[in-house]
């Protein structure tokens, strides 16, 4: 039996692709490298199912033998991402329906519709044999559900997606005429009689709640599949089962990953947006109550046909790789470990050419491998703690998605941008939290764009939180909907006017940039695009200075009250990064008796505290390959180089300290 | 019963949308507010006729009459362009067809196809029932035909729509041989043997004066179906009835409104480019013989399910509202009263946002309201008057969107830059012409890229006009066409070669300016895009003083030609604004023997002329938010203020004087 | 008879556009202007057979006699691009299958499936019909078959087409399984059981492979059927047979020309990108042994309903009408004769306007009647040669439309930029040659951006040739694929490696120009985009010496390896065209032997040494409206002066010599 610690160093391999001879060849050089798990299996249904229900296990038995012969274990994936053509050839009608209305064809992959029936069944069949295959090969330590399954686009518009659709509107609203009210669709007559007149949403000009209905059910179908394959495997398996999600569409990983053990991701980000996948590590690391995988990542550049970048700096690739498993992760596995011969992603990037040669990060990933054992124990005893968090709903995606508010308003770009690396700029540690999850622990909670506050209940539990000292920072574009995406009829908020004692006056955009606030100072206060203001009162902490529509100078977009014994920061604008990290965020801090983060270090620095066991310490990661500065709190020992270290420390560009005080 | 007076400040409103409470207390606020009409029902066809044939008026009249009470007139509007579901479920083919083939979907509007029969039968019926409900309704002071009805993009493409163009054809042409010398489809073999053989024009490389002719029936199909409604409310009802339009595209508005009483219309222009709805002010104001109404547009923006633009300046609605009025209209509407609080155009503004509370721009509107009232008499008793005239017909519209002549040519902007701005930049103000209309009360008269003069008998009339001492800007792009937009076989020209003595060389694009004119004087003569050269002659104006080829070297690009008693101004390229209004429509003035217009004034201020009942009279708007000057021909009384004024005028920002003299 | 000698001065002519009457005054002035060749008939299908099976030729024969009466002959050109309305109407599969499922309308032109049985036969039955009756004629000199006939994007997507492509697929892999190994298939489980599960690569994500083989599938296809036309007619008739290419796409021109006698193109090239007709031109004058047509250009513009180019510099016509004379060519001939006055195209540029009269470059064309008389001896007994080739075969475009390898890489554009002008700009001419084409006659021979040297054996052919003495300039993208696209499995290379005894390190992309290299002597030495990099050795010529990645730092970009009695440059990076012209080519041409070109020379000039008969002599063509300068090898007779010159000649813009020494 495989005998491998976390943090893994692994990576895709994809036997189907080579010759049985360079099997082995492949696993004594992942070997020589420190490669220590191998996810092997999830687009290859058609080796172990090449014609309806002859299953062929021999050739991946002996793969998996192979690598645990050079001792590196296995993450099995099932293949449903990709059917054999007899199963489209049989049933065309599991192929997923464009917008257009034509069928997509074999030969790509998720390319299926997950509601259909014919390939529900068959994908069930392949994954309970590959479960009853593998359940007891102790080299294999977990399983991955399909391939970064989410509804891409506006997902498939098949008959069966539109029969069920109707189903799932039936169901949310009981009555036609509660769909017709929620949507307003007495507007241009657009009011049905009966369920079953209700369109899939294409061709023409559509309601954004349908459009967000239509969304939200698209996702939850993908639920539906992936559960249904995690109950089959759970049947058969004990090691944890998760699926790897490339998270970036409206999809709620709360709910996707109830039925699961594991949560599994990949990221393919650059130099110049890092910082995207530390908010989803941010995020991921919560949803379970165990370490994610870190399933798939780049050793240099994505590439299908062509290479769309460059060369990435000496060092980012280290970094890079770090990075989950400084923020909460596990295991780090590249994509791939050898770039295929031919096909499909031919210009992938990897640890190996396809000729088998080492490509030129080789080094780093020699290193890591032996610098993640250095600081090994710290790692897996401890755990990433934080007393802030912010707000990061799958609905805020969903509604933004459909309606934009205000042109050039991007929800991901405008949480990172002015909450999130206001944030961690200070080396303080935010975790992301869906609308559903427990907020009771933290000392601060922000809660940037979320229309709704009737979203599982936010309204009522932010309130009592509050109530009970809470420091809340919310807004803009907070409250301002219903559960459906629509407004109140009577007031501008659900709750905000009430709950603050505060009066909105004007909401109003402003895409050139007219509009200058102060603080009550008469300093600058600089935000953008987005104003809600308010009535000035003597909580007002900013105000307008300047608008080209004088009605609207003078009202205020920052406003701090009492609330309880706790403390609420509104705000009417999108802050700018500097007025969050240096204003916003250092007197919410203060009012929650919080000291107020690093002030004199660098900006360039992911620094993550961690605590267990008996242990603290900080792992403090350099993401934008520039030199940086960090002051200990206290004395600490370095992992990786096994140095002590007390005072302020210089770091090269992506270098990483794993300090254990 | 409702005693209001013009101009009329209004508003679109949609009772459907609230709460029958809501609608009283809307009301309430209209009147306070000073809104004298209401334009309802425009969509609400689902609330009249939920059920095919179940009418539902009671809801109707309540409004009417609630809106009365507060002594609101209404404007009611035909529902046809959103009918209710159970038309496309019973009769899927009412549903227009796009280029690709697919059918639109319910929940839009403006999506079914005008042509065909089951969606004019039902149209019909709930017209006539309409009309019937409310003939007698003395609150009701206008009708509404469908709204904003034009057939986009190219139109529907469904078999009913094929199959009546080609009997559109069969009309027009009687032979199929004479269509195709008509169009040259000897070319690429395209010659037809049979009528019924003619594709709509989709799914290839289209022959540009069968796309053309496309264009044009489809548009005389949305008069057919505007007709069709005006005849069956006119059976009933005796206050006037229009269609509001969004004259953006080639409809032959004469056409359009030949059985309707009044011209209404609907425009949402910015800052940037109000002057383009003047030029359609100028040009509707002539359609009836009686004012218009301008039955749409915003308070501070636009917005379906995002805002695209930023705030608009103090003074943009003050001075926008006025415009209409200024230049020949009784009425001013705002779309809408109150922001829809779900659904389609949700973020569209409004004089109350959805929360019943006013939006930023509600000072102006009240404002408005006191300053109609104060100029009302004088302009309910005088008419905008002018000599000039500007050619600006729907066939070269059409024309110009299906063959461009030249690449970056934009017919409509040409026009504004090159002929209607520098116009009314010099404080005067233009009529705009449909070919068939009279022009023998003006004094001069442009025409440009007016590409067929057989359009109306265009050509002869101008001849008979000009002989009798008219002066002629005319050119260029003009009368090189025949009516289906093909050449003159054995000239390069209709006429004008013939009429004027003049001899064409060459005619050459100019995308890069590279050619540099002079007047004969020596000065710099500025133009563009395109060059339509003549042998010089001794009436030469200006030359071509240097090209990229030496042929063109030394042609003329502008003669003057006395012709009987008048003068023409032969234009073989786009003059800049400059040329036109410091030279050229000096030179035409002068021998037309009209004053040159406001010299000293600034060139940001729309000025009409009126006169009536013995009253003349001037109305200056400044239109682009910066201070302006005015020098009044006579002392009068600025109505607005009650002052008297004389001599030079500084206008602030959005300043109106309305002038009694 | 027509007694005319080369080179031809030709234009295209529609007479099927104009009235009788005006086609002998078309003759006339055609003669006038020293036109000696026109164009017909190749979209008149429907003036031949306007009706099934009725045949009328007369009006054809007409004009064929009328234009003799004034001594011009006739290239008859098969109609086939354009065919009637009744076959389409009677067999609708006769219209091409866009991507998008909807068959093309008729209308447009090169519309139909070539692969349609039916389209086939009714295209044979006319083009035997034309054959039949102008087999005699002996004013008729030539034949065109069809037009510009080549497969535009993805071509035809029918069943037809996907049934035919089966069949390709079967006859070139023998069984499903090789398809499978030589896609690499198993990714994605896309492997097939059965060729009939093969789909046309639409609707998704496509393999590279299949596309590639898709796209030479349907440019075999483009031949079949212009193969078919040439047997037919070549039963008949005894002049030369040809067919009009735009040789855009990947096609095959030494398939496609196989049984045609003589290569017809067509190029639209405008003042800044000249030299692209030039790279074709020394392409194509090596297809058949025979001076090529250059059967179309244009006058001043292009334009089918807008003129998208501005008027071109004078002399621009002269110099592009040289140009294909000069290198190889016997022909230059318009289109088009007139502009249409009516319906497709009737913006395009042409000699004479629609109403008849000389458009601008009318004296250019009268100009070069004369001039190509006075140089017509020399020219017709001398033919172009040159010591020097490079490598541009079908195969390599095909790869890279479907394998970009890195992003921003054109191969096109780098074969002229980097290898192809650099080599123009020393005043020397290379052939471009076809996989397939003997190349043991050249000295130097380039290999820029060929995949695969298992297309035609070519990499056993080149080691040869080099081992036997031929100088090679190799690479970057060379030799790295198989026949299908695919990599080798256990090397880098096919055969570098082995046959230069190097040994590759890496290949990485450089997108923002992050990589600097030298010469070993520590000079700059200028690349871009892509680099093959290799260990370093004693015949390095240039290194990297700054790159992201430390692993890049030193390895070797270039290097040179004497191999047998032959030299080769492996080049692993695109060099800039001054290291290719100022360092690499003079060190190749040196060793081969070669003078090292015209040093003193300027840049813009088109130089083509000539030899035949005893005589020899350089026609030189400045081409991009520039003074330049040429010194002269030895006093030669410029023969469109007559005069005597030596030495150093300064040259005009878009001046031209005929130097006979």
């Amino acid at each position: 039996m495989i005998n491998i610690k976390p943090p893994y160093l692994g990576c895709a391999y994809y036997p189907e692709d080579w010759p049985v001879e360079e099997i082995e060849k492949d696993a004594a050089k992942m070997k020589a490298t420190g490669i220590q798990v191998a996810r092997i299996s999830e687009f290859a249904w058609s080796c172990m199912e090449k014609t309806e229900g002859v299953f062929t296990f021999d050739w991946l038995h002996n793969v998996v033998d192979t690598l645990a012969k050079y001792g590196i274990a296995t993450v099995m994936g099932t293949p449903t991402a990709t059917p054999p053509i007899w199963l489209s050839r049989k049933y065309p009608d599991v192929m997923q329906e464009y917008e257009n209305g034509r069928r997509a064809q074999h030969g790509g992959r998720r390319h299926c519709c997950s509601n259909n029936e014919h390939y529900r069944e068959y994908s069930a069949r392949i994954v309970e044999k590959m479960a009853q295959e593998f359940a007891d090969d102790e080299n294999v330590i977990g399983w991955q559900i399909d391939n970064e399954i989410y509804a891409f686009g506006n997902g498939c518009m098949c008959p069966v997606c539109a029969e069920k659709f109707k189903q799932h509107l039936k169901e949310k609203f009981r009555t036609v005429d509660a769909l017709n009210k929620a949507w307003n669709l007495t507007i241009f007559s657009q009011e049905y009689n009966f369920f079953d007149e209700i369109p899939t949403p294409r061709d023409g000009w559509i309601n954004p709640h349908h459009r967000m209905e239509w969304k939200i059910f698209q996702q939850e179908s993908i639920v539906e599949f992936v559960t249904m394959q995690a109950e089959i495997l759970k049947k058969y398996v004990k090691v944890p089962v998760g699926t790897d999600v490339m998270p970036v569409n409206g999809m709620n990983y709360l709910h996707m990953n109830k039925k699961l053990d594991i949560v599994q991701f990949n990221h393919y980000n650059n130099p110049d947006n890092l910082s995207h996948c530390c908010l989803w590590f941010d995020f991921l690391r919560n949803v379970k109550d165990r370490p994610f995988w870190n399933t798939e990542t780049s050793t240099c550049w994505n590439g299908s046909v062509n290479i769309p970048q460059s060369v990435k700096p000496e060092g980012f690739c280290y970094a890079n790789s770090w990075l989950p498993i400084a923020l909460g992760g596990e295991a780090n596995m590249y994509w791939l470990w050898r770039t295929h011969w031919g096909g499909h992603e031919i210009m992938h990037g990897a640890v190996l050419d396809a000729c088998g040669r080492p490509m030129h990060p080789y080094g780093e990933v020699k290193k890591l491998a032996k610098d993640y054992v250095r600081a090994g124990y710290f790692l897996n005893h401890t755990k990433v703690t934080t007393p802030i968090a912010i707000h990061y709903p799958s609905h805020s995606w969903n509604f933004f998605e459909t309606q934009g508010i205000v042109q050039g308003f991007r929800y991901q770009d405008s949480v990172i941008q002015n909450y999130y690396e206001p944030i961690t700029q200070r080396g303080l540690r935010p975790d992301l939290l869906e609308a559903a999850q427990d907020f009771s622990q933290y000392k601060v909670l922000s809660t940037p764009f979320v229309p709704s506050l009737e979203n599982e209940g936010l309204g009522d539990r932010i309130r009592k939180w509050v109530e009970n000292g809470g420091v809340w920072i919310v807004g803009p574009m907070t409250d301002n909907r219903n559960i459906n995406g629509a407004r109140y009829k009577d007031r501008p908020f659900g709750m905000l006017e009430e709950f603050l004692g505060v009066r909105w006056a004007y909401a109003v955009p402003d895409l050139n940039n007219d509009i200058k606030c102060q603080w009550v100072s008469g300093q600058p206060f600089t935000s953008r695009l987005w104003y809600e203001l308010y009535e000035k009162d003597a909580d007002a902490l900013a105000t307008v200075a300047e608008a080209p529509h004088n009605a609207l100078v003078g009202k205020a977009v920052a406003i701090k009250k009492k609330i309880g014994k706790g403390v609420v920061f509104l705000l009417g604008t999108i802050p700018s990064a500097d007025v969050m990290r240096g204003n916003i965020l250092p007197l919410a801090l203060d009012a929650a008796g919080l000291t107020t983060g690093h002030i004199g270090d660098s900006h360039n620095l992911m620094v993550a505290r961690r605590e267990g066991h008996g242990m603290t310490g900080v792992v403090v990661v350099e993401y934008q390959g520039k030199p940086g500065r960090y002051t200990l709190d206290k004395p600490a020992v370095e992992l990786i180089t096994a140095r002590k270290l007390a005072g302020t420390i210089e770091l090269k560009p992506y270098q990483v300290l794993v300090l254990q005080e």
